[in-house]
């Protein structure tokens, strides 16, 4: 078994890595060569964590295996991260285990390449300013992945507590960019990409907010009631998602799809429009990207990090 | 991480170990202090192999965790075993990964544990003679478990290709007890202990083999379609098992259930039994465990290798 600590993630793995390893497993989910399992996803009963696994088979790449952890909300008392998680990959020929790899760095680079991934092929063209509504710990990695993969000139944002704005600012800064705090009406306005990453659990982004052509990556909703859009908005745009069994269940387009003014026939996996299966925007002034996250992104990050740490000399092999 | 390679489980586990793990975990569900996720079990598409995941917690003893892993039928040709399992413990108080345990080898343990386990509470009074149907692979961990934790002075056994049947007889001499080979009515009358693990889907006791006060320990079916025991057999027994629902959907269990001779509510935890809250076999004649199999068990005997491995300094700490 290969191990590959947290420690080294991030001195191996690249936004690049992250982007293509990202994309080629939705593309191989479209064609039907990689598919998740169902996901476990439990409260335990002790320091309310929810603790789980998103395990999948990616039979192009060879990956298999899963993501264990979960949300530790005392943890920061503890000095540690609250989202703990650890990758575990399998041989597909044998199933015996052959790495393990750090998970918490891996879930905010794979989140935000996915959400890069989805602007690759739905922004509207010559977007320039990126809006982005949430500054939480990852946001700043949302931001990063849509800089590096995008044409932005400017970035705006809003947050519900104003206060934690700086996290937006400084990143920009760092990417050398403007940044404006802006009220969502603005947002929706002057963003030709909006990425929406909180925990909200009522629709922030209304559809009145939301003029021109636009490209919104919802990033924020993976559970059952947690909501970042107007459904009226949801209604209107072209959707795409991850996957669609995930996105009306515990997805954005869950709220949507109880409603029932949406349809899963209705929303389209990224995968298709990466084949060159669906248009993608087309004619559509708004297009929604859901971001729910699946085991298999994470699969295909650590994947990729296990393959650098072996070049790299950096990968540490243990008897098990 | 600690890392307990397969290599050394062997020279780490007792049988006692085993025994008292997997007993206090019976009891721990039974109380509703541990509980088990939803398993995981998906056909790959690849090498014919099945994949998944069992978890559960722990609430009494701090366990938390997953056994991932699976069947690969080609592996033999590989020469390695078949069914291939890693073991995986979390910190509950911190979701930080804390172990990885190879898994086969505890799997078998842990599984004859838990028929020992059930013939403690439920064999029969005086019982001396212990019945096996079945020679594979796993019969051998269940005689020297049963005889371990009984008071056998003699083995009788039965197994569908009879050329498999001396693993039976190399096992009885390795306890020094004599075995011999009989047919299925001849092990029904004169076993007062049977455990039955095959792989068959068809019943291969029936109800009129089995006379006189007997226990019989039903390890083998874990899937549906899966069966070993007659229904009517079954149905005129008092029934234990480890986990009622598990047993009622993929146990020996499923096929009464789905006849509806038996309800779930005709079935025992054995926890219940351990714990004192049920006279377990009482005035019944034939008392029947269905041993499903349960995440929970592997957790428990992986964390006691864990803590033996760490005693004896044969754990391997490394960073994650």
């Amino acid at each position: 078994m290969w191990v590959v600590p947290e420690s080294e993630i991030a001195g191996l793995m690249t936004p690049e890595a992250a982007f293509e390893a990202v994309e080629a497993v939705f593309a191989a989910m479209a064609r039907g060569d990689a598919r998740n399992f169902p996901v476990v996803r439990e409260a335990i009963g002790h320091e309310d964590a929810l603790y789980g696994f998103k395990g999948g088979f990616d039979g192009a790449g060879m990956t298999l295996g899963l993501k264990a952890g979960g949300y530790w909300p005392n943890n920061q008392k503890r000095g540690l991260i609250n989202h703990q998680s650890t990758v575990f990959l399998f041989d597909p020929d044998t199933g015996r285990v052959s790495a393990a790899v750090g998970g918490n760095l891996l879930t905010a680079l794979r989140t935000a390449a996915a959400s890069a991934v989805s602007s690759k092929y739905l922004a509207p063209q010559g977007a320039r300013v990126l809006g982005m509504i949430g500054a939480g710990h990852q946001s700043a990695f949302q931001m990063r992945a849509a800089v590096r993969f995008g044409q932005f000139e400017k970035v705006i944002g809003w947050n519900p507590n104003p206060e934690m704005l700086s996290r937006l600012a400084d990143t920009a800064a760092e990417l050398g960019l403007p940044f404006e705090a802006v009220d969502l009406p603005q947002l929706g306005t002057e963003a030709d990409v909006i990425i929406s990453i909180t925990s909200a659990f009522e629709p922030l982004l209304l559809d009145e907010h939301v003029t021109g052509p636009t490209h919104i990556a919802a990033m924020g909703t993976d559970t059952r009631g947690k909501q970042e859009l107007d459904p009226a908005l949801v209604a209107r745009a072209r959707l795409f998602t991850d996957e669609v069994a995930q996105s009306v269940s515990i997805g954005e387009f869950q709220h949507v799809a109880a409603q029932k003014t949406v349809s899963a026939n209705d929303i389209t996996a990224l995968g298709h429009v990466i084949l060159g299966n669906h248009p993608g925007r087309g004619d559509a002034e708004v297009t929604i990207f859901d971001g729910t996250g699946v085991g298999l992104q994470d699969l295909a990050v650590a994947s990729a990090v296990v393959k650098l740490a072996k070049q790299q000399g950096k990968a540490i092999q243990i008897e098990i």
